[in-house]
């Protein structure tokens, strides 16, 4: 499919985009670019077998390269894009992996002037607790889904090759734009990330004052578990996607106000009707997931 | 250990507690008694095997009962407590298990001027997605924590019998005040739960404008399970324990005001200290857990 891949950042997604890609035959040579600081992650890499090649330096990783993969936390973005621009090919095809798409394009802007035509963005839904090239997998992909938002100017044919990049490593591929991406990534993802860092936050407060973990349900362990997800990555998804963010945020905030007024005064039927729309909501969502899943799963079988 | 269980409610807390009785050995007889509108849950109770006998008459129900179990929700045991009233045995051993031990025990000095010295408050750490007597399970309580919140004046004889008889089938045991329960309830059952709801409340009307859940990444479902809770149930919970709830939801969105001015004034640093700070907080909960179950097996296997 591709004669040379070039990762930037051989992480978790890096590296277990470059395993995928192997072991589907996708790609004769795989390369991975990284700083002088991750020089101990990329020797890891490549003793490890994720990749054929690491470099330090940009220029000789890029040189053949066919596919170029971004995949740096969201906050670097913009950097790479600098770094990449002196050697941008017109022939390769370009593309990231980042949660947050309106920044990244708005990088892409910032430093080419537009988004280049080759350059596709995409988001794999897809990770894991541990992180770095030790921590790669050939499968993460596999029955995951993945978003390519692509933008009036995407060049279609770099769009179809990319879309079967992913496809060929397992994955669910969607069409969004970046707009609604991040808009849809801010209330299902983001925002509960920020909502499980404040209740751990503040449970974890308390708990140095009197023991609250200890006792703490078995839903606890569910509820508060993206809260052990990567701080610094979260800072940047955050501070990206802020737009979408904040104004989720104080409708939230209002909401649990409302609630705040049906305790105080007592109200249950209006506290029942509240938790009943979330009930059903979330048996929306549930059904939504079976029928997508069953969708693919035929589709997968035939 | 007793001659007559009488289970006052057969949902799945109740029928369960009568299936892992018997399947322990616990009590010659187990019967339910339930109102008339729960006739047909009784019916399948009984039929079922859960109970020998089931009545919506109180006085035969608890004839002989020496041990006498209220498994209603939190909002009825007043009532209950009424009902008991003109039939309390002194030598029978009473328990519950209510969410929300300070309500209860403030329904038993309001029914009895003081709480009962036989009556041992009780709340197993345990349940279901589904409900009833047909739901029941007689594993439910295996190695799940079951807490009991003793006052003053309980009586030790009870409180050990209670305490043997939880422990017979397969819980895990501790005492602490009826304060610190709610407290810790309050903390990390109560307040998640509405957070939950509060989410996929607001999410859902927004996914009635424009598709949200379609796309949610995989760690929505896990944030978002409890939202799927017992509407009813939940409404009592949160009312009986509103005091300590409601300084929590201030406390909680007060973080989240905080957060929120962290990403207006784009402050990566902090937001990376309150991130990692709950990180941390979530490890500390975690190798607590892990102790805690490292510490029952050994003392399991001994």
């Amino acid at each position: 499919m591709f004669e040379r891949l070039c990762i930037i950042g051989a992480g978790l997604i890096g590296g277990s985009v470059a395993l995928a890609a192997r072991a589907n035959g996708l790609c004769s040579n795989i390369v991975a670019y990284g700083r002088e600081a991750d020089a101990p992650n990329l020797q890891t890499a490549l003793e490890l077998g994720v990749v054929d090649a690491c470099f330090t330096d940009l220029e000789p990783a890029l040189a053949g390269a066919d596919l170029v993969l971004i995949a740096v936390p969201v906050g670097a973005v913009t950097g790479v894009f600098r770094q990449l621009r002196p050697f941008w090919s017109e022939t390769a095809v370009y593309t990231d992996v980042c949660s947050a798409k309106g920044s990244v394009l708005a990088a892409a802007v910032e430093v080419f002037g537009r988004a280049p035509a080759n350059f596709i963005a995409a988001h794999p839904i897809a990770g894991a607790e541990r992180s770095g090239a030790a921590a790669a997998q050939a499968d993460l992909f596999q029955q995951r889904r993945l978003i390519i938002t692509p933008d009036a100017g995407s060049d279609p044919s770099a769009l179809q090759k990319v879309q079967a990049f992913w496809q060929a490593m397992g994955a669910w591929v969607s069409l969004m734009t970046p707009a609604h991406h991040d808009t849809v990534f801010a209330a299902t993802s983001h925002l509960p990330h920020l909502l499980a860092f404040a209740l751990v936050g503040l449970l974890g407060r308390q708990d140095e004052q009197r023991e609250i973990f200890k006792f703490a349900a078995g839903g606890f362990r569910d509820f508060s578990r993206i809260a052990s997800s990567d701080p610094t990555m979260w800072v940047d998804i955050a501070l990206a996607n802020r737009a979408e963010i904040l104004p989720l945020l104080q409708e939230y905030r209002a909401e649990l106000s409302l609630l705040e007024r049906m305790l105080q005064e007592r109200r249950p039927d209006e506290l029942f009707q509240a938790f009943s729309y979330a009930k059903n909501a979330r048996q929306r969502y549930l059904d939504q997931l079976d029928d997508y899943n069953n969708d693919h799963d035929s589709r997968n079988t035939v």
